[in-house]
């Protein structure tokens, strides 16, 4: 059985979507229990491994991090966190301020011991589909090698674990490929990795190549993956609309349009990276999965499935003992 | 009258293209001289204001780019630079060995005094086909503050002269809006941007709204810069792979396709930056520009184009006297 708290106030499309996805998960995983944050007059569940705990307090997207989690202490953010840091629950996912689930991770359910820096990863489309798994996309702007070390064994963990790669490869984000290549951050990661035995190393990838499906797993510091992640998001935007236009420019084009339309909308998808779930901050002792602010009710789903994933996994044990100081 | 020094033999399709390219240029810009550097067996023009000097040696793509620079001295590439330092020409263009020819640039062209590091800069495509001003794009990897501030300044001039933009908006590109957003590096040199009197700063910009047209320049750290720029590149093109998969993958599809095929390749020559010429070292006491290793006659004769402008409107001796020591 896992255990997982869900914050049921977090999202543009809260709680509806929260609800929604929380049933279909209890209906779909026998060995789930869900703990729910939350207003009880918008709760509408009746489930006997649900278990609902009213929240006076809500966590706007608005709202400044910090302040927010040592403020509102009965937001439902905030005790879905204690939840995981007590032990009661296995992770906990929200789909709320970005800033505050970080901040609510780090001052709440703390770090692993030994870990420096926490990381935020997600998933991101490959052309195969099959994706990869991008760390560190923000949670620290500025990054020694050694923490992009501790990214690359976490980044590790979660690849094996979550996604099920016995031996991934794992790759450094950089702007040429030769080992000399980068600035004196990614020059001097680039000699940590190739002597860490713990990892299979596959060198340097430029941002050019990421989304051709030949790693899987890279890592960069919170600077440089928050602007590529950014980056990969505004030129897909761009670029379809600009496609949509050229579709919809004439009567010729919106007749050819509606031909393709289920395809192009299928191909949409595969770069749509809700798809893969939510990202998780990495390296805290306890899984915290943040649902992507405009999830819809199958996004939630992928998100608690995950969280879900990483408790039968367990892969913050793992962590503890394999990066954390339990492994000195 | 404005002199380019041309290197015929830089580039995929050399001699051809650029041989092409300069007759176009000169058959169109009745001020324009050229000198012409290159293997005498190949060169095929004749032209009164084209004076073709014959080199023995050629610079490879695969040459090691300060070795070839150090020991090639009669290569096509060397002798054009050396044009330039001597004052014989105005400016500079070749389609060879991208770090031979910032080499080039550094070493026998020579840096402005008073500029710290020259920057790389391109023109990259926006949705409303303005294009903006982007740089370092990889002259440096590691940049102060202080440099940024440079490269804003020098940035400034091209935007002013070669693209005509009278007050040009200058923005920091960085992993949020707000100004205490970013590293260490953005952080500081938001402060810089915004004390500095002699330009107009717009504040930080987001990497996924770069290509919305809402700014003139933009300006990051070499390494940063080359990552977006890569980024850009490879998710165009594997978006492009993903959308021809879609346009072929059965009769039916094909047969839209082949309505749409017209204006869909109008759109994605939008998104070409060849098309908006070469990329272009400034800070360099003389104009150095790199054509695209793949160029075409068109793009090739789009960066003369480009030397020749910078030529007309002194764009060196400007930034000599506003940028460089001459200033103080």
């Amino acid at each position: 059985m896992v255990k997982i708290a869900v914050d049921m106030m977090g999202g543009d499309n809260a709680p509806g979507i929260v609800l929604e996805a929380v049933e279909k998960a209890i209906n779909d995983f026998k060995d789930l229990e869900i703990i729910l944050f939350g207003d009880e007059k918008q709760y509408t569940l009746n489930h006997e491994r649900i278990e609902f705990r009213h929240c006076s307090e809500k966590i706007e997207m608005e709202d400044e991090p910090v302040r927010a989690i040592k403020r509102k202490k009965d937001s439902s953010m905030v005790r879905m966190a204690e939840a995981v840091k007590s032990g009661e629950a296995d992770g906990c996912v929200s789909a709320g301020n970005t800033g505050a689930l970080m901040s609510a991770g780090l001052f709440i359910v703390g770090r692993i011991k030994g870990v420096a820096r926490p990381a935020l990863v997600v998933t991101l489309p490959t052309i195969d589909g099959k994706g990869f798994v991008f760390l560190d996309v923000g949670a620290n702007a500025d990054a020694k090698p050694e923490h992009l070390l501790q990214y690359a064994q976490l980044g590790n963990i979660y690849a094996q674990k979550i996604r099920g790669i016995q031996q991934p490869k794992i790759s450094l984000l950089n702007i040429g490929t030769e080992p000399a290549k980068g600035n004196a951050l990614t020059k001097k990661t680039y000699q940590l990795l190739k002597d860490e035995a713990t990892i299979r190393f596959n060198g340097n990838i430029e941002a050019k190549t990421l989304m051709e499906g030949d790693t899987d797993v890279v890592v960069t510091d919170g600077y440089t993956g928050n602007m590529v992640l950014k980056n990969i998001e505004g030129t897909a935007k761009s670029i379809g609309k600009m496609l949509k236009g050229t579709l919809l420019a004439n009567l010729k084009n919106k007749l050819a349009a509606a031909i393709l339309k289920k395809d192009i909308s299928k191909f949409a998808k595969k770069l749509d990276y809700a798809e893969y779930g939510g990202s998780v901050l990495l390296g805290l002792d306890g899984t915290v999965v943040k649902a992507h602010g405009s999830s819809n009710a199958r996004a939630f789903y992928s998100a608690i499935r995950q969280a879900k994933i990483a408790g039968d996994e367990q892969i913050v044990k793992i962590m503890r003992e394999t990066v954390g100081s339990d492994n000195e």
